[in-house]
């Protein structure tokens, strides 16, 4: 009897040569679409039927449908004037990746379904400690998004308490504050996983970063002192490298003795400039990183890897072990080996070692630094031209390739006019995006308005980011 | 000035082709493959040089790694002889789905990061629940995996309880014992995500199975019943509609009365059967689904969608969206609409909605509904045909798409002799499977030793699963 679901292998072939031909055709031409999609909300209920199709629709008619209906709601993050958020930049690499994978659509959650998947995971991570210079003997592990792997160190830290959070829990009985600190310019990730796993608000303390953004290593160790005096149990500590509204780096080192004493985790969030330390030139910024209990790089940030890719690496995998490690008899296996499920929430694992191996392997380390280089000299050019201006302020020391500045209204004595600036610089911001040729967002920094640039697509060219200054 | 990561599109499209032809050659060929790598561990780091690339290596080079050193590591779920744990069972639609996304490469963490990833998601989500029978008014959202949602609606369940988890923590103050109940057939998912929300081992009561290996209703309300007399809160009830050792389905109409009358929040794991309920006909098996305050079921378990899509339903998004919501300036936006990352841990979001808009509308209602009934009709028909054997033993009735059974051994005085049956039944499992025709795995219940099938994927036919039947 043959199969019902897929009886025709040659509909797919057709298929799928359709779909290659029009991505590559997409990838040369995505240059002339708007960066932003136009759509205002409801269109797909306005365009798509209200039921599914009972008796099904040729591939044809699909890939039509995708190109009339679907791309003019896509915001076009492969653009390489796209400079919002962190450019989760792809490559076409990463697009073959990601077709072989879902090609296999194995889930590797124990080495024994399919051993390759957690083989290839283990090795190319160790490639990728290697090449950002990370020392050795670290536990590497592919996640989906550093909101996850932040979550997974956390947890950690929180059973390297040694109060017995895994097997008592956290209610019935009445435990110390336990306390996560992060600079106020720590990503959202770390509050959320921080309220997930039962701290609260209440047991998140957000250090005040100095004027360049970085955290205050004084107001750490003050903060962190005063909180002993009153019987609260510092649980972790989060440094970032890149923050994400401008790129400014936490005194690792620094925080690194400073958790170390209080015996407090240290977790380092480098999921953007992680990627950067390709370059041993720029490991200044993170030194220290070698104190780190755990550390999160998101190759599908900055190192041209499709969405999603973020790993964790930590020095102390028996921890999240222990946290996590809950094996049924139906996943009980023989071999002595690595299961990776037992390092993490997720019991389910896409083969992504796949798409990072082709992009390691494809591009080669000097290419892609390279292209990450290429980045940093836009940000800075960018930068330089702005400065040059005398209606523009830079709000933030542009690092990597990042640039956050705003649009200044002066009143007649000469001063800044705070609240006609912001108006003139969303105003700028609005005008940008609109206009299709360019997508950036916004931030804001100590009160003020700014404009957020972030350099990282393997297509930009100092002509895109032209671009910006041809508005501003 | 010319992009220096991708350089030459012709080189994509030319890969691109050469991918699809081995991916068309490869499922119409993997039959002739052995379901089970024949690897033993540590072949990686044997054949994979102990550095990446440095100057970058041609697609074809990659394409014939991938082929001669990847593909025999490699476990093929994609297998029709594929019966072990839950088949994740892809489909052609689903490639060429992921293929469109990985082009796309977009992050859908808010509607305007975009507009079609968040519209197309509530769309499809919206077929799916009409398509499950589902009431009206439910809030779908697509996650990586039934760990995560479950997780989700544990931590919703546990904000709902009015103890002010997300603000003030669950630490440095004394909280009454909090609860999660489920079965002790559930999913070790479940037990996983309360560890990791601090109910800790001791906040999980596991509820004994009747003889069906359903949740006795009985003990679950007699439980809470004791434990609300010592002022335990029941935070949350898990009812499983077709569970992983025995696909059984636990009483939710009765478990939705007792959790309503306790207070606590109703989460049902749907993960594999709930793409049964597709046809009407099964739907009397979770009867009582309505009253679900979640609910999860996994498109890429049973209704032919790549690896990753789980589908979680609520009808208390509110609750969800105050125990997660957390929007920092860099990500608000005007628009009044729904920004997904509200609704959950994660801020990256694949477009996942891609793939299962093509499952459904190219293969329809229809055809899907017709291969998830051959492959129970196939069920039914070897356990028919195991029972027929005088020395097999069924180790619970078949349901949906699961069966397990035993050899069993006798003494001379005509007992069944348990070490030697157990013997006897791992043998076989073993022969099984070093033979690459197939590939099943165990499970145990109530301590016995047994051979868990589970069909799923789209192109298996009998003649694939009467390969068992010879082994037996």
């Amino acid at each position: 009897m043959s199969s019902i679901l897929d009886s025709d292998p040659e509909e797919f072939r057709r298929a799928g040569h359709e779909a290659i031909d029009w991505i590559a055709d997409f990838l040369t031409s995505i240059d002339r679409r708007p960066v932003l999609s136009r759509w205002s909300p409801g269109e797909v209920g306005r365009t798509f039927s209200s039921t599914p199709s009972e008796e099904g629709r040729s591939y044809g008619s699909l890939l039509e449908d995708f190109r009339s209906r679907i791309l003019p709601g896509v915001t076009h993050w492969n653009h390489p004037a796209f400079f919002a958020y962190f450019a989760i930049t792809g490559s076409q690499a990463g697009i073959l990746g990601e077709l072989l994978s879902a090609a296999l659509n194995v889930n590797g959650m124990v080495w024994r379904s399919s051993p390759v998947a957690t083989e290839l995971e283990t090795h190319v991570l160790e490639w990728l400690r290697g090449a950002l210079g990370l020392p050795e003997g670290l536990f590497g592990i592919i996640n989906d998004t550093a909101s996850i792997n932040t979550f997974l160190a956390l947890a950690a830290a929180r059973e390297a308490t040694g109060l017995e959070i895994r097997a008592e829990g956290m209610s019935g009985r009445t435990l110390p504050q336990l306390r996560v600190y992060c600079s106020d310019q720590a990503h959202s990730s770390v509050e959320k996983a921080a309220l997930a796993l039962g701290f609260g608000v209440r047991g998140v303390t957000k250090i005040a970063s100095d004027a360049g953004f970085s955290l205050d290593a004084g107001h750490l160790a003050a903060a962190i002192e005063n909180d002993q005096r009153s019987g609260v149990i510092p649980c972790a500590v989060v440094g970032t490298a890149g923050t994400t509204s401008t790129s400014s780096f936490d005194p690792i080192a620094e925080m690194g003795e400073i958790a170390r004493a209080a015996g407090a985790w240290l977790h380092v969030d480098a999921a953007y400039a992680g990627s950067a330390m390709l370059d041993p030139t720029h490991r200044h910024f993170w030194r220290g990183v070698e104190s780190a209990d755990s550390l999160v790089v998101n190759p599908h940030k900055w190192l041209f890897t499709q969405v999603d890719c973020s790993v964790l690496f930590t020095r102390r995998p028996d921890v999240l072990r222990e946290t996590f490690s809950l094996v049924p008899e139906y996943l009980r296996t023989p071999e002595p080996v690595t299961n990776y499920m037992d390092y993490g929430l997720q019991l389910g694992r896409r083969f992504r070692a796949l798409k990072l191996w082709m992009v390691l392997e494809h591009y080669g380390l000097t290419r892609l630094r390279q292209t990450i280089s290429q980045h940093i000299d836009f940000a800075k050019r960018l930068a330089e031209s702005l400065l040059a201006r005398d209606d523009v302020e830079l709000l933030a020391p542009q690092r990597m390739s990042v640039v956050v500045f705003r649009k200044l209204v002066r009143s007649e004595d000469g001063r800044v006019d705070e609240a006609a600036s912001e108006r003139k610089t969303e105003a700028l911001l609005e005008r940008m995006n609109q206009s299709g040729e360019v997508f950036v967002s916004h931030t804001r920094l100590r009160g003020t308005y700014g404009i957020r640039v972030a350099i990282g697509n393997g297509a930009t060219t100092w002509e895109h980011v032209a671009r910006i200054l041809a508005f501003v």
